[in-house]
């Protein structure tokens, strides 16, 4: 697959990577953008998207970049951990914290499989939350 | 599959199952756990594994919660969805803080997919974090 | 979706139905096949291609089953997880293997998330096997 | 990530790297341990989870390295698919079982799609196993 | 969880089921728009995607309700089978359609599997599509 | 895994590559089909369904590929999403279609994730179809 490059890149392209920048406050866009840049609506509305919904809000930028980093080994998508761990770093996650994000999810991903293997009846309690 | 309840428990599931509502401080044992108690070996180590997991460290028991609803949404795990959404409630979690959880769960399964759809190759940048 | 009961079967349904009754050694078809019905071309592929799969070889039948079983875990396939589960006990599957079974799976998906989560490269001594 | 060759860990970690090169008869540690290393509890917790679980046991070891494979060749692993796959063949396993096992982990990946896609209501008689 | 049903909705949710059920030209809203309501910024961004996204284009709007129902038997999420399904039928999708997609769906998974498994390397002639 | 040339293939291999080359209209066997030749049994089965479900027949061949590319992008498969890219190209598949292709897998692996999350319950609506 192509990456378009910021220099070859059209206005409406352009105009995306160029709020990604001042939006991340970094100097490059990643990747992941150039090679969705070949199809410009669908870079322009995952753009808005991830801008919205990666945003501060009720809960802090880290805390969503570990959820992200969670869903991402989840599914083993290999260039999203590696993006996602690396944001997550630069908004402050410890090799600490980092340790204990993996933990958590690999033994999400060990109860997920044994509850599913035992066929565990949902209790009335969680059915109201 | 049966279910084991306390009444019926042998006393080395009985003494998991304290250990259950003494550290979690809690009345009730979950499903889960009266499941997994058809084979004690497992379910005395995976409660071990579980309490060391969840508990407080660098990261706090509500982040911890929020990244299991993570994994297990991703995994389509019903059971495990209500489970840990009830204790993400009961440590806290308010209704916006679970929409943009799974707002944040529903966009990294969206570019998951397109990363791996577009095979974009990891940057040199996150080669190294 | 409709399931096809055997009195209710066209003939080419019929003879898929009569033949998994024979090999299975069974008095009665599961949903399965009665909802794959509504497609006999794939009813029949699908039969054909199980049938071969998982007769006796190499590995003895309940190893296969027990295959299949950490697969649909895995998967969490609701259906899938009851009818093989139901399966290996008929092929003489105990509890404590059940619970092995489970353990191992378990396991395996945590252990799973952890590598993709860190990336580990494929050691050079794996990589001939 | 960096991977923590045995020369250079600490005594808590040498302590892990032993006990596996004891327990498996081995003189290497493989890197999926070598990466874990970098967040200690979780190498020591894993570890002995893993050994606990892939004992010899109701299931033969053999047996437990095949439901392995299987998981992840499901999960898409990679990691996980050659160091199984290599124990595996370490403990006996042949070609023909190799084809065999991947024979059962395909068709069941196929079959559990069928049976989610046609909604196949759970049997009766699978509901009491 | 709630549901958020029409004459219960705040304005700015009223304004999102009007669109809906414009856009669509139906009379009511289904289940997954009044369960997303909950979190009024989710439901607005997601509806945005999902018209936009699910509008024809080079694609025809058959074709892309079967691509989703393809992605939601592979994730095994009974909703979205059921609703996208039904969408598909609504669309024109006869039962052969269906059973030839189903197969199709079947097929990938079995062979995704098969190319994990063996650890396939990408032939150099895929390399440049 | 070895790769089994054409040059270096038993009879029974052979016959299958030859099928598999006349059936498409191509001069070379792609490595799947290479590595699992190492199973002839395996090799023949799923050429033999393969060759059945992908034929033309109430859906075009190009709409089976692209159901094929959904299925291998949401299961991560990277050779998969290689070799059906380049063979949905190969049928016709445009740059703006794979655009279209993939911002529907992206917004279907989106939802799924959300309808899990919110436990949506199926419409009374979508069960009779």
């Amino acid at each position: 697959m192509p990456l378009i490059e910021e220099s070859d890149a059209a206005s409406e392209v352009r105009a995306v990577y160029d709020d990604i920048k001042t939006t991340r406050q970094v100097d490059r866009v990643n990747n992941f953008w150039k090679a969705l840049a070949v199809h410009p609506p669908a870079l322009r509305r995952t753009w808005e998207s991830v801008k919205e919904v990666m945003a501060p809000g009720a809960l802090d930028p880290l805390v969503k970049e570990m959820l992200y980093v969670a869903v991402s080994v989840t599914n083993g998508c290999e260039y999203c951990i590696a993006s996602h761990t690396a944001a997550a770093r630069a908004k402050g996650m410890t090799d600490e914290q980092h340790g204990e994000l993996l933990a958590v999810v690999g033994m999400a991903n060990e109860t997920n499989a044994l509850a599913n293997g035992l066929a565990v009846p949902v209790d009335d309690a969680f059915k109201t939350s």
